[in-house]
């Protein structure tokens, strides 16, 4: 893949990051980047994360072309406005940053219809509750996976030279399809975004917990609160938009967990003893799970 | 405080690394410990975690006069078992590290009945998915919380013993009483390790996620699944225990982490756009919430 002119269209920490890959590997690529705000604008000079930039307002009529490599790095329900006016002809490659993949792919697939093209989706799993570009950091795809999505009439060819860019800057590659991406996804990752905020949100609204939470200077969590709840309120705007492209999973997933969660509480309703080894194979399962899903095991 | 004889009865983590902290603050103290099984007893000599140790089987008729400072590291339980059998005069002052406070409180209370004594209960903040004296560090309760529980007939001269105690090994203290501890402790504690535990069981029990799942050698989990998951499944013994001593608050947790994860679903319910600035505002709640709590800010 040529990767003489490289365009990060939205720059947040995970472009920002991202350019810094390409730079360390890739020295000689000239990267431009587009963004929304001044604000962001302002940090990707001083961090001098790209050679060139401009607010979106300064743009007009994108040359999309002149570009070997352009990487979406914007909220989904952005790049669903953007993917209608991509050129469906040229040499130049397109990958999003998308964290869900089923709008994307069928916005891809409408848009370039029965013509081959060089689309690829593409999700690096490396969020983090910071933002912004001013957040990018150094090896931030190093050994982390990027799942690749193939649009129906992506070319065969176009999907390997992602695959080796991604694994170029350090990343592990898996394929999968559109639908089993996003409901995996609402299982791994968007139903915990979800559980975290609740649980801040369940104990802020205990009175007797924010009355000694205000009697001592320092915090009264452990570690398991404090690690439940990193992502808890990260980045609304993000969430907002990845629960709306992946509104039917996300419901499922957490029906799933309201289900599992009101059988857990039902063993507490009995004015009997508690179900101790019902509770018991629960956490036997979890753990069992845990090591299966984590690969600790 | 005298600190020539301790006995630590229950050596896992928390007693395990308690003596280490023993060790290196009052290093003329002789500790003994008192162990379930053998397996624990190797393993405490292996590393050196007492000067003597006994599994309960070789011990009977216990001397509790002979030690300074007795501290019990066993689930509440098997605690609520000993209490009765303390001696109601002498010096020797005892702490335990309950993970809940009221049966704990209530046992203490009924047993000293109307004489003044040196029972202190205490709960520093600092367990650990694992678990046995072999899991003991050195350094655990360093900057960690320990919160201080005074039965209503504990002498107060012990009480400021037992703080400066906890305070001589490194960690900050609070007092609270068994009420505000246990639903507390219900809110930062119980409720996130039944979500931690319920979350990655729901993810087990979906097909594509486990299919996705076994399909690669890497996990396809990020950061958020992976601190999310952290204590799940942990310590089952343990927390069968700490729920059954904290039932009626650890229900309320619950049932209020449904009430509240009920209403974000129903914001699905609705055929219509989704309410995206209720999003926001839970979100918002939760990152305001989650640095009140946090002391982030």
């Amino acid at each position: 893949m040529k990767l003489n002119k490289v365009l990060i269209y939205g720059m947040g920490l995970m472009g920002g990051s991202l350019s810094l890959a390409i730079r360390e590997i890739y020295p000689k690529t000239e990267i431009t980047a587009i963004v929304r705000s001044e604000k962001s604008k302002k940090s990707i000079v001083e961090k001098q994360l790209a050679h060139q930039v401009f607010t979106i307002s300064e743009t007009t009529n994108i040359q999309w072309n002149q570009y070997d490599f352009v990487i979406f790095s914007t909220p989904v329900a952005t790049l669903l406005e953007i993917i209608p006016s991509l050129p469906k002809t040229g040499e130049t490659i397109f990958i999003d940053l998308g964290s869900t993949k089923q709008t994307i792919i069928d916005a891809v697939n409408k848009h370039f219809g029965e013509n081959e093209h060089k689309y690829i989706s593409t999700h690096p799993m490396c969020g983090s509750e910071h933002t912004g570009p001013e957040s990018a950091i150094h090896g931030l795809y190093r050994e982390k996976l990027c799942i690749l999505t193939k649009p129906k009439l992506a070319k065969e060819t176009v999907m390997e030279s992602v695959k080796r860019f991604w694994e170029s800057i350090g990343s592990w590659t898996i394929q999968m399809d559109a639908k089993s991406h996003d409901e995996t996804l609402a299982y791994v990752s968007h139903l915990p975004h979800v559980i975290s905020t609740i649980l801040v949100n369940v104990a802020g609204n205990n009175k007797t917990t924010m009355d000694q939470v205000s009697s001592i200077a320092k915090p009264i969590t452990g570690g398991g609160f404090r690690d439940m709840s990193r992502i808890a309120g990260s980045n609304s705007e993000m969430w907002t938009s990845i629960f709306k492209e992946n509104r039917y999973f996300l419901q499922n997933s957490i029906d799933d967990f309201i289900k599992q969660l009101t059988e857990f509480r039902n063993l507490f309703l009995e004015e009997s003893e508690l179900d101790t080894s019902k509770i018991h194979s629960i956490w036997d399962l979890a753990l069992k799970q845990k090591e299966t899903i984590q690969k600790t095991k």
